[in-house]
């Protein structure tokens, strides 16, 4: 493959996308199915239609844009989402779809004639960012969770997920493992592991989210004797410290970044306050024991607050490993690439329950995501397509 | 004075008020200047014509309802402030205003004849719940705080004062000292200090409101590696349990009742967590030592954290002696009602410092207020209005 050929490097199609929903603080707002995500849906469609890819949805809001049989036996998909964490950055998500409609241009520029389907996919809230579970998408298309389920999931607003959608989502693709014979997401590394353009993926650490409801009385903070009190507060606080010291000791990751404390006036002691808990850890064992620890510390400072605590868990996602012998197959095809492990959940993540799935990672050189921050360089990008083309020439 | 003649009880008064704001869950939102609190206003002006009580607007949002010249020289005032903390109590304030008019309807009915000029008074914005600072109506009146100063305060969806008023605040009214004989406001004891149905105010603590802007990097919950984060959530949930340890060690109340978090997701490790501390003392020493102690915490644990926090003093009220001959002698005409200091900031305790001033307490059983708990019984605010318009009735 050569780039003499290509209609557009990768800088040119990657910055009609890059204002979409971008904020002043430089920062994404793409929440799934809201105005922006909907801007870089339509997006997705001109540009399947730029190359005479004709567009199917599964029902469960996520696109497929298809080179060859739609849905033929034996397909291969390549994609990733659009929607970002609040003031994330551009890249988690889209650039695995940029990529893919790149790769495609390169093939044809390079004149390879596909004997499999193939096709660019774009999947719905892989983020959770508005309707609180990751991978919401893809979990409907492999049938992970119900699509009533799904439909009932409410955002900051109240709106539901089948509400956003427009009705019911469709549910699990019958016929998937035969349908299609591999997924390949292409993405940011998130960590600082990558010292090379382009690595891949051997496994995603277990990892979920775990939903802290902290109960108290609430009072007046100018009056109510120190003594008298029932703060959830300081609860909540003990538990974000209690979270992060485990996961210093167990080598484990836990973060508690979200609160929401009622009624979060400052001169009255609240009567709730919410955190969440994400924890992660290199194997399944490790993290449960971490969650464990924190939800007994948490309810032993309860006790001492005078408060409650009820721990609800709201995603859980177990350990992938992704297919052992097409990783090895691409890492070869791609002169030996780096096979490399993550703590970050991804739709390739569910789906390799279902179909053989591997991931490419394009080096972030500060390690920083779902930040403004967050940064690739154009060359890793283009690299990103060349690995991603090759591997997808090979499959197809 | 006997009840006998009286046109309407105390519930039956109280009955109309109590489902303006109210929520689902029993605690009341009536942000100044919001429909609520208009309504309340609404309210207040059909009070006032019911009772041939013309009404002033100061110009600042406060509102008064006269019996006799408006204004004229040595008028004696009472009355408190409809807006309440979020999702908080229906006494704290209202239950003053409501007991003005009754005492207005019980001094009448008595047929007392006033020498003085008596006002209904109700203060805007007497919690800061929405703009940020606490007894924003009586401020401007007294001419503690700018007008423009006060216009420019925004709310939470960036609303300024201004705005809401429909234009620059008049600030202090000329003359006021020689206008104003005295001030008397009845409101709801918010400790468990009276075990008498009605008290007389000795003292407000001095206290104020800081906020605190911890600062760190934005960046992956699930990637990041826990020695590589400067996550401002640890920061800030050390420095809520170093307010609340430093407040049992002196005898001071401090909290920290609200936060806020950007970008607040779940996976997502804050670049910002800002949260407020009220913190409040019987003296001022103890207090400025308290805030203290409480920013050097910060700081250090900031330090250890990689992270920054900046703290701005939001709104400062100094220790508050009432009019000790005023106190006396409205204890003295309520038959030795008890004397007692508070730790809750009011109206009359900005007026103060510019008028003698008084404040009657009624009752509260549990000592719970800022919340939906908030209670006191119909025979104690019954004493409460029986009381001030005794109090009145000698003052006019």
């Amino acid at each position: 493959m050569t780039g003499e050929s290509r209609a557009q490097g990768f800088p040119a199609l990657w910055g009609e996308i890059a204002e979409i929903g971008r904020t002043a603080g430089g920062g994404y707002l793409r929440y799934a199915l809201t105005e922006p995500d909907l801007t870089l849906r339509d997006w997705f469609r001109i540009q399947a239609h730029r190359r005479d890819m004709p567009v199917t949805d599964d029902g469960n809001g996520n696109l497929f844009a298809w080179w060859g049989d739609q849905w033929g036996r034996g397909a291969v998909l390549t994609g990733s989402h659009f929607d970002s964490v609040p003031h994330g950055g551009g890249y988690d998500g889209p650039l695995g779809i940029v990529s893919g409609f790149l790769a495609v241009d390169r093939l044809r520029a390079a004149g390879h004639a596909p004997r499999s389907p193939l096709a660019v996919v774009a999947f719905a809230e892989e983020e959770g960012g508005r309707f609180g579970l990751p991978c919401l998408g893809s979990r409907l298309l492999a049938g992970a969770i119900e699509p009533a389920v799904a439909a009932a999931l409410t955002d900051r607003d109240g709106v539901t997920f089948g509400e956003a959608l427009g009705g019911l989502p469709a549910g699990p693709l019958p016929g998937l493992k035969d349908r299609v014979k591999a997924l390949v997401e292409l993405h940011i590394e998130q960590g600082r592991q990558l010292e090379v353009p382009v690595g891949v993926a051997s496994a995603i650490w277990p990892h979920g989210r775990w939903r802290f409801d902290f109960t108290g009385h609430g009072d007046h903070a100018g009056t109510t004797r120190m003594a008298d009190r029932r703060d959830p507060m300081l609860t909540f606080a003990y538990t974000v410290l209690a979270a992060n010291e485990e996961a210093r000791l167990t080598g484990a990751h836990a973060t508690m970044a979200r609160v929401e404390a009622e009624p979060n006036a400052t001169n009255a002691i609240p009567s709730l306050v919410r955190g969440w808990l994400d924890a992660r850890a290199a194997d399944p064992a490790t993290m449960d024991a971490l969650v464990e620890v924190v939800v007994k510390r948490a309810t032993e400072r309860a006790g001492r607050d005078g408060t409650e605590v009820v721990v609800t868990p709201e995603s859980l996602s177990a350990e992938v490993t992704f297919d052992t012998a097409l990783a090895g197959r691409i890492a070869e095809l791609l002169g030996g690439a780096p096979i490399l492990p993550t703590g970050a959940g991804h739709d390739a993540g569910v789906l390799s329950a279902h179909v053989p799935t591997a991931m490419l990672f394009v080096r972030n050189p500060t390690g920083i995501s779902h930040s403004p921050a967050e940064h690739a360089e154009d060359a890793d990008c283009e690299a990103g397509v060349e690995a991603l083309a090759t591997v997808l020439g090979e499959l197809t």
